[in-house]
């Protein structure tokens, strides 16, 4: 028997949510008129209780693992590519790290199952291991339920920490080739979407290396099945990054942090934290559609609108930064803008 | 005769394109993984025609101006909201200063025709008023030839004045109650979309209130017909804010400087600027797809993908705000990332 227990997740309180809605509407512009971004506004407000919101000290949350999988082919990039990137984002070169310092965003990388020994102790990296990559989910599990169950501790722990306490706003990104192949297979299964709609062409797959991907992939799906529970899914098919990330994702919600959720293996990430506890959802924000095949699929099966759609794939949580200063500006309209009253601006009949 | 004579405009510099391109395919992430953003860089790069593109003090110009055709009951908002909501630009207490101050843009708000004496001589207010409104095109003319002539002229030459000379990016907004119906027109006339299809809610009008809307056009435009010159449409449909933002657009094509087209109207303003001088389309970039009905059609006409789908419909140069971290995030990219070689990143097989 298992001591893993789940944290208690409460809704967001809605209990300011008339007099939100109302300073909203009572700003100088037509009812309605900031969309998508008064829908954000609104959400960070009930998030923090609150009528005048802040985005505190943001960070990017960049979970890093290796895959069995990638064994099969199913990659257009070789498997060292997760430790070479992992050490490019601590060097400062990587896509996430301009988006981030254009941001002013803190990115903290996560190691939960590399396949490397790190000559470094970089400040931004977070050694906590599972171990050097999953085991090759074709033929067997991904990893032991035990092990499962520690990616989500160790994930909600690491949200523990003192230096997150500040914080009231977390990006979740991630690294690990392979893991579109992981990420599949765990929305397969909590989705009910079938791989041949779901599984899409990750780094860069041409059509015969994506229908080589979806063959694979099936044969996983028919050796181990489709598990009931968020922890067997990730035991059976998961992603040390993917189970880690769930498990903060959890602990963000539970802490009442605003969550930035950035492609399509963040949102399996999501969606294992979401099959565990629902709650979560009131406290997570979609950053982008991906180019992902199966992104669109799995944003429409959870009824998500998110903020951009601009064909981007890369993960590294590079639609999260992208999408940040959406969020910022339906903070501050929020905040600094003048009402019809205090502008002396005439309203509608 | 007319002295007034157009600019002459050239197309982007493609000299350099596979340089740039190659840059860009060459950074540490798979081919295209920046789907949008890529085309951004791209083109910002060939803009500036470097492989080194900045943005240097991007500025926003929101150009107001009032309407006779609100004679016709087409608005949801009273005309004077016009110069009211101009001083709450002033004042800062409108959404675009919100935005704007977040992303350290300076805004600049033009008077072309705005029906109002101001009691200021606020340093961002330029007064260089047609006169003070249209007329009400659905019984003649919006204003003469030769002041459509006088509107595009203002545009280009505000835009030589010393001030702009270090500014490289320039954002067109705009304010003015009525001006959906008069963009409508023009839009009409320009695209050959059908009002029925293009006129929308404006600030808010219901169903009913959209219905009248396309009556009372339809009503105009069977008196004044379509004409075919973009100087002529302006004069019979216009806009002197559009107007004038057209001649604006033209001048800072013709100065080689990014423009980023904010929403309907700004569209209109493009549209006219196209209408006279194509090459144009080299230099604009489309924020966002606004909620205004015909905006969508519009942006199809011109085989634009904008970058933001928010479901805004504000104006005032928020949507090209709200999008403008994009620009910014496209050009840092191709400057900072590391690429594979100097990252030691292992490139796909």
């Amino acid at each position: 028997m298992s001591s893993f227990s789940l944290p208690e997740i409460q809704p967001v309180t809605t209990i300011l949510r008339d007099k939100i809605q109302h300073k909203i509407d009572r700003k100088t512009k037509p009812l309605g008129a900031l969309g998508h971004l008064e829908k954000i506004s609104l959400q960070i407000a009930e998030i923090q209780n609150t009528l005048t919101p802040k985005l505190i000290d943001p960070i990017l949350l960049l979970f890093a693992a290796d895959h069995g999988i990638t064994d099969e082919g199913v990659s257009a990039y070789p498997k060292e590519v997760t430790w070479q990137m992992v050490q490019n984002f601590l060097a400062g070169g990587a896509c996430c790290n301009v988006f981030a310092k254009y941001n002013e965003i803190q990115i903290k990388v996560v190691d939960a199952g590399v396949d490397h020994e790190w000559q470094t102790n970089h400040a931004s990296l977070y050694q906590t291991k599972i171990r050097r990559g999953t085991d090759n989910f074709k033929l067997k599990p991904a990893m032991s339920v035990k092990e499962a169950e520690t990616c989500l501790q160790r994930g909600m722990e690491f949200l523990r920490r003192e230096e997150f306490a500040k914080t009231n706003v977390l990006l979740f990104g991630e690294m690990g080739i392979g893991n579109t192949s992981s990420a599949s297979m765990l929305l397969s299964c909590i989705t009910g979407i079938p791989l041949s709609e779901l599984v899409g062409s990750g780094t860069g797959l041409n059509q015969e290396g994506r229908n080589h991907k979806v063959k694979i992939l099936s044969e996983a799906q028919r050796r181990g099945g489709i598990p009931h529970s968020g922890i067997d899914i990730i035991a059976e098919y998961g992603g040390f990054e993917i189970g880690m990330m769930a498990g903060a994702i959890l602990e963000a919600a539970r802490q009442k942090k605003t969550i930035l959720i950035d492609g399509f293996i963040a949102t399996a990430g999501f969606a294992i934290a979401h099959q565990l506890q629902p709650n979560i959802k009131d406290y997570c924000i979609f950053a982008h559609k991906s180019e992902e095949k199966g992104h669109r699929l799995v944003l429409e099966h959870y009824q998500i609108k998110p903020l951009l759609d601009l064909n981007m794939r890369l993960g590294e949580g590079t639609g999260a930064l992208a999408a940040y200063p959406l969020l910022e500006m339906s903070v501050r309209f929020l905040n600094e803008m003048a009402s019809f009253e205090e502008a002396g601006v005439s309203d509608k009949d």
